[in-house]
């Protein structure tokens, strides 16, 4: 079965989106996806970008909010601004690659929905911790592991990896190829290339 | 028959897709495009930008030529990177503003496929000369237009209300109510929104 990379960061507006809808997709196009969080921060700060652009350009911003609005009722999906804008995801980073791969993308879309659909502050452990319950996941012996050297380190991999791959930004898709493609707008052209029916 | 404000750059890649379906969609959807020319360099520049973002971040530029080399492909659209990259585009835009409004988008496309179909450096008034011959438009008097304060005023209202209406980067869609869409991934939802069939 054809894989494909799915890059997300638990800030992000538009991964929420992506999250969403990926199993249906991925299924549908009979690719099998790899989710891998990353942090947006460092990247956003090596280019000198100390918040979201979404913040740092408040006309972007703007038609940011609209158009998530305008998207998430077209998909019936629930949408409310948390507070702050972006949020603090190390640990909710952290707890999903901690998480054994297969709760990896019920943990993730949780987040998210917590976060964007209900408008909830993720970056608190206690608001994590009832995510992790609410899905019958052990809490403790996963934030044990999200504490562990070796989640730390893969969650620092994974966001080097995902520069390496070309991501700068989120949600991305990146075939086993290589190839690359930005944003939820792209993720059906992405799933297409994955199996092999893309434009070259 | 409802209006649609098309807000487009010529140093816009994707306002060369915009541009190249812009007729097709437009009638199917039952929409009256107002072809509206404007300069990205003062909102960039206003934001700190001294080039493109593309220029500026480079993992994003590379993304956004390859993203274009694969939509040229599925659309059958010749792509050819003009060099320099962006072009300065101020006296084509002035020329699109000076000829008669059924001629600006005949212009408009001809200047699209000549930067970015056949990578020509369209800010030479040679180029645009022969585009308007080879369109049977009267170079002369259209540049005799071009360079009246008339026309030099009105690009700078078009980009003043561009900016006035939350256009950040092109292309751009705006409909009557002030509705706002960027990017030609948002053309069908736009003329959805002009027809009255947008969510809300």
């Amino acid at each position: 079965m054809p894989e494909l990379d799915f890059w997300y960061e638990f800030a992000s507006t538009y991964s929420y989106l992506a999250a969403m809808r990926a199993e249906a997709l991925a299924g549908e196009a009979g690719v099998r996806l790899r989710w891998r969080p990353f942090l947006l921060g460092p990247i956003f700060f090596a280019q000198g970008w100390k918040t979201s652009p979404f913040n740092l350009y408040p006309a972007k911003g703007r038609n940011m909010w609209r158009d998530m609005e305008r998207q998430c009722a077209i998909r019936g999906l629930p949408l409310r601004q948390p507070d702050p804008f972006p949020q603090n995801t190390l640990v909710a980073a952290r707890l999903a690659l901690a998480l054994p791969d297969e709760s990896r993308a019920d943990f993730s879309r949780a987040v998210f929905h917590a976060e964007f659909g209900e408008g909830r502050d993720i970056s608190g452990e206690q608001v994590l911790r009832d995510l992790l319950g609410a899905l019958d996941l052990p809490a403790e012996p996963v934030f044990a592991r999200a504490k562990s050297d070796d989640v730390k380190a893969r969650l620092r991999d994974n966001t080097e990896d995902a520069q390496r791959a070309g991501v700068f930004g989120a949600p991305s898709f990146v075939a086993a190829d290589g190839e690359l493609f930005w944003g939820d707008d792209r993720f059906e052209q992405a799933l297409d290339w994955a199996r092999g029916k893309g434009t070259s």
